[in-house]
């Protein structure tokens, strides 16, 4: 099995990559539209894979049923029970302290009971305040799912819960990671953006917001990464011969081209407005 | 977009998927040795995105040290904690209620909160007792995580453990389902079986249930698996040019190898053994 072999690559990798944070992370000066961009690339894939194992259930529908579970103490369906009761425990766990990750129930989370971790000063105070999460539940649940998940019932409510979390929380992220490639962009060209902020005038901030070519390659990369990460691997077939995928590819590129960037833009956009004051 | 052509295509899936589902679960008699193998193989991609979503993080050593989470009421690292109280939540929506999944903490575990789903009876009630999740917990802790996870500390802990709980939980799952895979072979030739049961002879039935030619091909595609979800997919390469993989495929091939396939034999020994109790 090659053990040192494989244990000299790993140090390698993991030189490699420790430089790569320190250079986008150790610093806030340092975080760059290139460490941003390559942050948002690898997001694409967690995206990815968490629709890919939420596509592994049906719809189970009970799971969003407010008759179905009569929690004692709770009213609601069993999905907002579990998001509520496990985001409760990551931030017990300290994970909102993270400037990237913001809740899909902020109100009454308990405290961090960890030691706080110093992340790097990045963001504008004014970022804590951005939270499109309701946005995003609701373009989740109504528009994505019922274009993933297949009809049926196979009784792993608990498990299709956790999915669509593994699933809110990293389209959550990916798209509040707008409020740093917002700061990355006004750092490089501060004069570009502050007339239109002091002006207050949306429309021209998410002007200066918009390159449809790099959307377009965006969506173009998602539907190629679909592709790549839903399809069946067969020992005897070579990639690209199976189409059937376990999340269609195009559905993907529409949730990009649809909501993910058009919401990205709405932060970065919401982060702006409030970049001066 | 083509949502018409989308939606039939969704469909025309939907219905395919519901179909093989019925055949695999709607009845316990129905479940064959082609299905289940249908569901290993399908448990390598969740194995596998897992791990790749793990080398994500570094190895964010304070998430295992007894030292740095001091939570009132709670003795212990912070992942013990983490998992601890996700699988009581889990437990709470009936995680536990389905066959195929086991806790890595069975004390004092809450009762489901949530109306019974009539899982098909296919597993003699033996099986309620073989949880091997110590042993599979020591190994990923020990041996497994050293090898995935680049040295390092961006203060994700909270992260860090949701991502290791979706590996063990992955690995368990995939593990567990030896007693499936068990009672379908001991179904599909009882005569086989019976003599090694008799006599409590583990040896023999390790020796019925090894084939060392379909070991060597589920290693093969683990590591050709690996090398697809782990790539970096860019726009302008194709799939194969990219060697700077996320998770080093032959350390997946290795997990499979040395602890996966030996860890689920060991599950089928333990459910044969207690067969005809």
């Amino acid at each position: 099995m090659g053990f040192a072999v494989v244990m000299i690559v790993i140090c390698v990798i993991a030189g490699n990559r420790n430089i790569r944070m320190a250079k986008g992370k150790a610093d806030g000066n340092e975080m760059t539209l290139e460490t941003v961009r390559d942050s948002l690339i690898r997001q694409e894939d967690t995206i990815i894979f968490s629709l890919v194992e939420r596509a592994k259930y049906p719809i189970n529908s009970p799971t969003y049923h407010e008759s179905y579970a009569s929690i004692p103490g709770f009213s609601g369906p069993l999905i907002d029970f579990f998001v509520k009761e496990t985001e409760a425990l990551q931030a017990k766990a300290g994970k909102y302290q993270n400037p990237e990750e913001r809740p899909f129930f902020p109100d009454h989370l308990p405290s961090s009971l960890v030691p706080p971790y110093e992340y790097p000063l990045i963001l504008h105070p004014a970022a804590n305040s951005i939270n499109v999460n309701k946005k995003i539940w609701d373009m989740y649940f109504n528009k994505l799912l019922p274009m993933l998940a297949a009809p049926g019932d196979d009784g792993n409510y608990a498990s299709t819960a956790s999915s669509d979390l593994f699933c809110l929380q990293a389209i959550s992220r990916r798209i509040h990671y707008g409020n740093f490639v917002a700061e990355v962009k006004f750092k490089d060209a501060p004069k570009d953006y502050e007339p239109a902020i002091r002006a207050q005038d949306r429309e021209a901030l998410m002007k200066l917001l918009t390159f449809e070519a790099v959307e377009k390659m965006v969506v173009e990369r998602v539907e190629k990464k679909t592709m790549t990460f839903a399809q069946e691997v067969k020992l005897n077939s070579s990639s690209g011969d199976n189409t059937n995928y376990k999340v269609i590819p195009s559905v993907v590129a529409q949730l990009y081209q649809d909501w993910i960037m058009p919401l990205t833009k709405l932060v970065e956009v919401e982060y702006l407005l409030r970049r001066l004051d």
